[in-house]
Parts: C-alpha cells; sequence; structure tokens
C-alpha cells in the first residue's frame, strides 16, 4: 500500500462520514461537540465548581488533565491518579462525558477507567508506540495535530489508530508553529475544511491553545464553527489569575458563557445547534 | 519615539476606530465591503463579463490587476496602461469601485487615475519608498501583509503610510508562509480579532490567496467575517480553467454567489450586512 | 525554580563542559564522534558491509535502527528484536559502538542490552515519560532536536533526564521545519554555537535527516565542524538504491570516505582530529 | 518557456561557473570575497575608522548603508546621499570597493555613481521593478536572499535581473524566518551548497543579519566557508555599543580580525584564501 495512504480515515466517493459516539452524545452530528474545563486538574473545588459552570454554559463534556505534558521538568507535573478520582466525581456530580490525555502506553489502564474519551496531546501525535495502544482498544480517542505536522502526518497518525482497528477518532486542530511570536500557535483553521475533504471523521478545534490568549477565544471559535468545524475544546478556569497552568488562555466562566452565545448564532447560521 | 510605537494606526483607550471611505461606500463600518474580480485583468470579455456576475452577487468593488507582481520573469506580467483602461470601462458600465495594484512610485500617478483604492501587494509591504510615497496621498490604500510578516511589522508599515499623512488604509490578511505544502498560503484569521484589538484600522481578509485553493474559499470566508473582519477579497474569474494566473484559487460566478449567500448568514448573525 | 532554568545542563560561570564516556571514546573530547550506518537494520548482509565500510573510513560508532519511527502505519517498521541481534553481531565483529533508538520505555530494557548509546528521536523529544525513564538510567543517551522544537525547549528535555540523574547526555541538531520545500529539513548548523554558548553538553549534528539529500551531506558535514560540533551522524548504505528507507540522503561507502577526507582537513583546521 | 525556468542563471550539464568581476577583484574565484564595514554609514569618524580596520584585516569591500529599509518609520533612515559621499571617501582613501544598497529605482542613479556592487536587501528581493531598472544595468549586483524566500524564488529572482541583460549577479544568503525566537534569523547554511548545485552564479553568506547575534558571527562565518561559499559580508562597527542600528550583530574590529584568522584555517583546508 502506498505510505501515503489513508484507506480507513480517508474520504473516498461513496464512504461516508464518520460520527463517534460518547454515551448519549455523538461528534459530527447536527449538533456540535462543547469540550470545556480546566487546563489541569487543581483541586476538587477548582474542579467541581469549574465543571458546574461549563456545564449551565452548554458544555457536554468536560476536560481536564490530570497527567501533564509540561515541557520544564520544574512545572507542576498534575496531580495524576489523584487528578482521575476528581474527574470521576465531577462526572459523577454533572453528568459531563471526561476527555482527559494520556501521554504513555503504562497510564492507558489507568486512565481509561475515568475517561470517556482519551486524549492523545499534541506532543505525542507521533508517539507510534502510544498510537499503536490506542489503535487495539475500542474507546473514542481525541488526536491532537502536533505542533509542525503536515495535514498528511496529521492523517497518517490517525490511519495508524484506525489500522489498529478503533476507529472512534476525532481530530483536533489546536495551533501550529509559525514566525510569529505574537501568539503562542497559531490557530490553522484551514484546517478544518483540508481535513473534512480529505477525511470521514469529525474536526474540532482547540482555540484556547490554538492562539495562547483568552481575548482571542471567542472569535476564534465562532470562526472554528463557521469554517464548519464539528466541535470546540475550550480551556476555562473559576480563577485563570491562580492557575497553575495556561491561566493566560483561559476564560473565566462568565467569558465562557459570552462565547457560547456567540457560538450559537454561528451555529444557527449554519444549521447547526449547540 | 520607540520603534515600535504606532500611535497613527494604534488603538488606545480613547481613539475611536477608522472607517475609510470609497464614494458612497464605508469600509470599516456595518456593511461589509466584499471586493470580487479576477487576478489579472486579461482581456475585454473577461472583465465585463467577471464585473457584471460579481456585481450582481453583491460585490460592491471590482479587483484586478493591471500590473503583475510575478515570482518569475516568465510568466504573464499584466497588461499594464490597457489594464487599467478595462479597468476604467468596467467601473463606468456597473459602478463597482476600483481596487487594483501599484508596484512602484512610478506607477502611482496612472494607477491613481483608475484606482479607487491603491492596493500595495504582499511583496511590496516593506517597498519603504512607495509606501512613503503613498504616505504622501490623500487616497484610500489596501495594504497586503507580507507573507512572513509579524503582525508588528505589518502595524508598522500602516503607521509609516499614516505617518506621511494618509490615513485612509484597509489592512488585508491574505495568508503566511508556513512549513505546510498542503496549501499555498496559511491564511491566519488570528490576524483579524489581533489587529482588531491593537489597530483602529478596518481589515479584511483574502481568502483566495490566503488559502490557494478555490474550494476552500467558501468555508474560510465566512470564518472570517464570524473573526470579525470589515470585508472579502475574492478571486473570481468567469473561466477559471482559462486563467492566465491563479485559476486553481478562483471561483467561477456560481460559486461566488454561493459563497456570498453563506457569507451573508454569517454576517446577520454577527449583526452586520453586505 | 523558574521553569525556564537549566541548572544541570546549563554553562553558568566556573562549570566545566561534560564529555560523554562510550567505552575507550570520549564524545565532547579532542577527538570528533564519527557515527554512521543505515537508517534501518534490514538484513545481516547489509549491516556488516556497511558497519565494515564506515569502520574503515574513521567512524567508531555504528548507527542503525531496529525500531523504526514512520509516519506511515504501511511503511516498513523494522526488524525489531531482530535488528539488536545483527547490531550485536557487528559490534562484536568491527568494535564499533552501538547507537539504536528506543521509541518507548517497555523497550528499553531491550534494547539497552545491545546499545552503547541510547538514541532519543526527533519526534520523542517531547515524550516526557520516556525522557523520564531514561533519566533513571546511568546509560549514555543521544538527544535528537525535535523538528519545531525551540534550542529552549531542546535544553529543557535534556534537563528533564539529567534532573533524573543520568547526566550522560549528547544533544544533537537534525534539520528543523521551515517553509523551503527544497529540503526535507533545514539542517539550524546555528544550533551549534548556540547550544555550546548556553550548555554544558557536547553536540553533534546528523547531516543526512537535517537535509535530506545525501549529495549536501559532504559539505554540511564540513560546515557542522567548522562551527564547533563534537561529532557527525551519518547515514551509509551499502546499497542506497535498494534502502527500505531513507535511501536517498544515505552516502555510498565510497561517498562516505570522501566525505570524512574533507571532515579530516577542517578538523585539522580547527584543532581537533577523526 | 516553463515559469519555475532559469535558463540564464542554471547551471546545465556543459555551462561554466559565473564570476563577478569588481575592479580588480573576482567574486567567485579561489579568493574569497570579504565585504565588511558598518550596518548604516552613521558619520565621517565611524566609517573612516572601520574602513581602515577592515582593511586591515583583510577585507576588499566596504559595506555600509546610505539609505537604509528601517521598519518602523521613527527608526534612523540613514544620511542619503551624504552617505555616498562619506562612501566615496572611504574608497577613495582605502581602496576598498564600495557595496551599498539601492531602495528604489530612482536611487539608482545616485547610488551608481558610488557603488562598486549594489546591493539589493532582503525586503526588495521581489521588487520586481527594482529588478527590472538594475537588469538593465551593467554593473555587478549582490542580491540578498528575502527572509521567507524559498530558493526557488531566489533563483527566479536572479533570473528576472538576468533576463534584462546583467548576469553579473552575486546571490547572499542572509538568514531566513522559522519559529525560533532565540536567534532573528536563521542563518540557512544548505542554501551553499544547493545554490552551487542549481546555479552558476557566486555565492555569499552574511552571517551578522543571518544570526542577528555578534558572537556567533565567527563559527558561522567559518561554517559558511567550509560549505562552500565564496565571500562573506560582515557587520563591523567601531563602536557597536553606540551603532544607531544592529549594533547587536556587529563585530567590533578586533573581534572582526580574530574571526578573519578562523576563516583563513578554514579557507586554506578548502584550498583556497582570503
Amino acid at each position: 500500500m502506498p505510505v501515503e495512504s489513508i484507506p480507513l480515515v480517508g474520504l473516498e466517493a461513496g464512504t461516508e462520514r464518520a460520527v463517534v459516539r460518547v454515551g448519549t452524545e455523538i461528534i459530527g452530528g447536527d449538533r456540535l461537540a462543547i469540550i470545556a474545563g480546566p487546563c489541569s486538574v487543581e483541586n476538587r473545588d477548582q474542579l467541581l465548581t469549574t465543571a458546574r459552570e461549563v456545564r449551565r454554559a452548554g458544555a457536554r463534556f468536560l476536560r481536564g488533565g490530570a497527567f501533564k505534558p509540561r515541557t520544564s521538568p520544574y512545572s507542576f507535573q498534575g496531580l495524576r491518579e489523584g487528578g482521575l478520582d476528581l474527574l470521576a466525581e465531577a462526572r459523577a456530580e454533572t453528568g459531563l462525558y471526561v476527555v482527559t490525555e494520556v501521554m504513555d502506553a503504562r497510564q492507558i489502564e489507568a486512565v481509561s477507567r475515568v475517561a470517556d474519551v482519551l486524549q492523545i496531546g499534541a506532543r505525542n501525535m507521533q508517539n507510534f508506540t502510544l498510537l499503536d495502544e490506542i489503535g487495539g482498544l475500542r474507546k473514542p480517542v481525541l488526536l491532537k495535530r502536533g505542533m509542525s505536522a503536515t495535514i498528511t502526518e496529521f492523517l497518517l497518525a490517525a490511519e495508524r489508530i484506525a489500522a489498529g482497528g478503533n476507529d472512534q477518532i476525532v481530530l483536533c486542530e489546536r495551533g501550529i508553529r509559525t514566525f510569529d511570536p505574537a501568539m503562542r500557535n497559531t490557530l490553522d483553521l484551514n484546517a478544518v475544511p483540508y481535513l473534512k475533504r480529505e477525511s470521514r471523521l469529525p474536526v474540532i478545534v482547540d482555540p484556547s491553545h490554538g492562539t495562547g490568549h483568552w481575548w482571542m477565544v471567542p472569535e476564534m471559535s465562532r470562526a472554528a464553527v463557521a469554517a464548519g468545524c464539528d466541535g470546540l475544546i475550550i480551556e476555562v478556569h473559576d480563577r485563570p489569575g491562580e492557575a497553575l497552568s495556561d491561566g493566560f488562555q483561559s476564560l473565566t466562566p462568565s467569558t465562557f458563557l459570552r462565547t457560547m452565545e456567540g457560538v450559537r448564532r454561528i451555529a444557527a447560521a449554519m444549521g447547526r445547534e449547540v
């Protein structure tokens, strides 16, 4: 088979678009999948407060990292198993489905007990042993684009998971690396129509990492929906100024609520709902 | 004055957003500025046919290059003065305002006789002698972002025009250069909210050059409007397959019409009109 | 500790440059470390023939992948354990030290039995669980720069290994991702003086991956040595036209021999030897 | 003719490498062309002192900008005609040939009276009207690579000059724009062997702009020569700390002297001289 072939995740004539089912939710259907929550799970109060707020604003999924990939060894690395327990508690209380990252094959079992959707982070998009392991599961996976991955490389990473037998894959554009220091990353919304043309898979967008500035999230969320994405993953923190990671790109609950209002209007113009 | 200061084009507390007036049109107001037409003026029939079609679909401005900056010396370089004459004829017939590029200070006089808006191309964004000359005019100017210009450099180029006394400046995001060969350029919609926060000037978006694929233009046009831009500049050709330049990124009139329908819906959701 | 601190791998006033000892070889001393061999271990004849040839030309280390990180799931993935056995045989016959990649924490034990130097590939530069595991070993490690890793991120990845207690780290520049499709990667020789100024660690250069063109390897090898690097890692294959991976960037043994002659002259001009 | 063809500057089988003659000097021959001097001509004392020093260290050409392209309109823009007079005086006294930038077609006449080599700056590499004008001269030209120009675009810019009849062209690599903020630009030495393979033209390197750090210039100068370049253009200022532009990347005369010693050793190892 030619090495750039993507027979499983590609959209050829005659194939149908895929949807990913998570409990009662469908990612890739008419309703946008809204995933929100803090960068890192920090403590019980932070997580539960934030979870209640994002649910009230319309989110159906809770994000939050228990195992954190951090550039410096001296940064906060996450609560690990303790964070997973708090995510389970938040799900039990709010009914939100849990999306959380797995960084290594050996964490899969523990993370899978709590996660409804396993997240593969941007730095692990070409961690091939991790992709192979997750390909062997029957569990929804959110695959983030690497920060300098081409569209082709991104699709080949998804193909690898699918080749293992797991076709419950959601693609996530989260910003690429460019020359401009104005933003942490450059959210590449071009990826949305491009991936929708080349691939069967649902595509969501992360405007928080994608820009690195909380004040750009409302506009870029609307733009992502207008470009045709199937959902959004947004960082929200009850007190961003005190966040242990990524506070500068996290929305307060009230800004998230206002962001969702704008998203709702654009979704309606697109014939979709939140 | 610190070298990164933009006192004239910046948006400080208390300053008002600028609008640019072109005849009876206002760029930067509630109505989106829609600029459409061929990459190059090729002949009378092509230009007039395309002009009528884009007007029917809602455009108020006609784009079309008479002087063409081409990477290869062996490519078509434009009809030059003959192209300007055709643009004048198209304006007389359709009432569309003309937006066309000036590549060199010595062309300013000839181009200004026909152009309602002078375009400075991406490759000339830091042609400082051209910026200085245009700063000395009292004529609307459309300044395209250089293909690897930072936001700061883009604003400093506008500041240079304003420092010459000409504050009728429209900024245009048109795609940046990144590592991914999937697209000709990477349309950077992040620039829209960023420029609107930092600058007083209207901001429009070019999804045709910005992606290099005609089939991405409908989605990226909608996304640009949802991100808050003040207008669009789109390549339309009556027969893209026969275009002398950029046919692969030009819309047919009927696709342009459909694109505008989508844009209208998003504009309405944003409280704006076309 | 500030999150960008690199107290262990940084070069502060008063600290000494580190050297990495591998058997009787010293990486970071006056003699350049020359590592050569095929991209992938393919079969016994290919590996042994190539090993003999590179030894004859002056290499002291044999490279060759048993576990291969490949972008497509449909590419050759390496001989795995069988490849390790062949590397052990080549070492026994030639006396060359073995440098080979470990892609996952669970492979460390098997790979360590054969490898004299564990290689962490570019795609795994921020595989933090792998870095942490290798930080717990007392074994030389060759850390390749990620294809879009900043210098700071590269040094923080090394710091993470050192923070685990393993300070036998060699940094390897192997090309970064830029906008120009002319080359597979853009070998960033600027990294050599930059890393030597900021860090205590030895720095080597991979001109094969760094350019993606075998015919650029002689020039870029010389340039790397003139820039002050401590060694080179070069792909050599006895029959590049039949290679299962990376044949286009692999030298034949005779071109490698000629490359080393040029390197020797530059090394002498720098007061170093091969 | 196919639009990417470079029949005039390309190196086909049977064509010979070009050399560019400037007075008694030959660029592209065995002797490296060393061009040195300040970023901007600031005053008589600065220019003459620096000119004497660089001559003493082995330079044969004096660089120095009279017309300066500056990102901000509020930066020092050069002494303009007054700067040209000082360059003429420095040449008369030292015998150094003058290399200075022309930013606009209307400056060509004035600049040509003083310049032995006309420099086209990186921001003007695709200023096609300027290229066309200079193509009509019979005067040596130093064409700097645009900061995000591909190799193909760079060669097509040279081809445009040659198509006008002027084949006295020297190509200059001066750093490209990448994602890493550690350096002002990323000096792309890969361009040296690539351009030498594709083109007949001499290739020189600017390690000062190419890195943006004066302390990297000695290493990168040596590396450039080892990669096979035909010369260097280096910023030297008698008092870098007081420079009106680019002081952070300018060498003192004594560091330049030491840099040239390293360059001489590498040149000798390459069978060339300074």
